[in-house]
């Protein structure tokens, strides 16, 4: 099987030009097959403020209404997305910038209203991936660059979760290829006491957790880890953007295992 | 050579979300290969305005300041471009959203400073269009649908015409596609005294342009027309956009002949 490299990266970087552009050239020289999955910043939300959107939280998590769905279309999808492919052409990496509507890459489907309306968001149907356009891309040496923007078969875009996106594509292209997924953020890994943790297993993330060294956001970011590499990824690693070669060879950030 | 339909839609159908949808669903009826040029409409300076950004006009044309840049990418190659590929997905037409910048599919250069800067405004540069792209795309029954946004090949995103994406999409497809070019537009073609010309050659052109009958915004759209004609394209019609099925069978609109 060949080698797919798939990175995701959140805002945090994507906020900050100047690592954005250092982290492309990094990307850029991953020699492998390679996708790119992006996150939102803080930038929807600035937008949203300027033009007196309010934005709504319950328990913590943003609602996407009609304007607020437009709002995220336009800078995920169309600011973000065109200015990450346009740098990446300008580094010899021949980028195409995708949302998941496109070619219905990856269809979800409207979240159900629970105790939560969360509105225009969807939950990626796995199983629906469109493989085969990826690997249409992909095998003619194109890397992807996705936005967290997907659509329902009968057209409705839907804001979409970027960690599941880019563990639900790890996963799914794990029967085509041979998948390291490395996942960008802020920090410099799994941490324990300000120290990165070098390797995590099942078992020590079940104990950590337990004592509360793990928790909050990283609780998601780590459970979609876990799971995709039960469905067949080769390699995950977390750790810090600005380290992306180190994180390549695995000589920074924390690599889960089984 | 295999048939391919190339169709270009301007802002006054993009604002109306009726008109534009019973326009996809007769889009998605061409059996051909096909491709979609999409122009902007009202939404980005509405958004501008929202915003505070004014818009600078000298001689009645739009100068993009890199504000108006990240606007017209975000309304463009985001929210607009996307509704349209979630649309016609729903409809049966595959589709893929791109804009100029991805995999350099139209190489750009910033418009020299003249008398006038308008600023972040590219000139296509038609030779370098990427062909082969396109081609695997078409291919592979995939229908592109593309946005007025390019990048010159140092990464730089620029606003650039619709109308001249089209037609220099169209001529540099005819190598290898018998081309099929259809314009629609808000009229129900070249009009004489509020009627449709059936069809228009270089001449009659030249004395219509000379009576004044022909004047204003139609001029570009009709040089872009005739050079296409001259460049290869098999066929190029202009008409009103709620027409296409007849467009395509030439039971309506202008034909351009030589």
């Amino acid at each position: 099987m060949k080698d797919l490299t798939i990175v995701k990266i959140g805002g945090n970087i994507i906020d900050n030009e100047t690592e954005l552009k250092k982290f492309l050239i990094s990307f850029s020289k991953i020699k492998t097959a390679k996708i790119l999955v992006h996150g939102g910043g803080k930038l929807a939300t600035q937008l949203s403020t300027k033009i007196g959107i309010e934005t709504k939280m319950v328990d913590g998590r943003r609602i996407t209404d009609l304007e607020t769905l437009k709002i995220t279309t336009m800078v995920y999808a169309g600011l973000i997305n065109k200015s990450i492919v346009a740098e990446l052409n300008s580094n010899k990496t021949t980028a195409i910038g995708l949302c998941g509507a496109d070619a219905l890459l990856i269809p979800s489907e409207k979240r159900k209203k629970g105790k939560i309306d969360y509105g225009f968001v969807g939950d990626v149907i796995s199983k629906k991936i469109n493989v085969n356009f990826l690997k249409l891309i992909l095998d003619n040496k194109i890397t992807p660059v996705i936005s967290p923007i997907t659509s329902t078969t009968k057209g409705q875009l839907l804001n979409t979760n970027a960690d599941t996106i880019a563990s639900s594509l790890a996963s799914a292209l794990s029967k085509f290829y041979k998948v390291k997924f490395i996942y960008c953020f802020e920090k410099d890994g799994v941490l324990n006491e300000n120290k990165v943790i070098k390797e995590l297993n099942k078992k020590t993330y079940a104990q950590l957790k337990a004592q509360e060294v793990i928790k909050d956001g990283m609780i998601p970011k780590l459970d979609n880890a876990f799971d995709a590499l039960k469905k067949g990824v080769s390699h995950v690693t977390i750790g810090n953007a600005s380290e992306l070669n180190k994180l390549m060879k695995y000589h920074a950030g924390t690599t889960i295992t089984n």
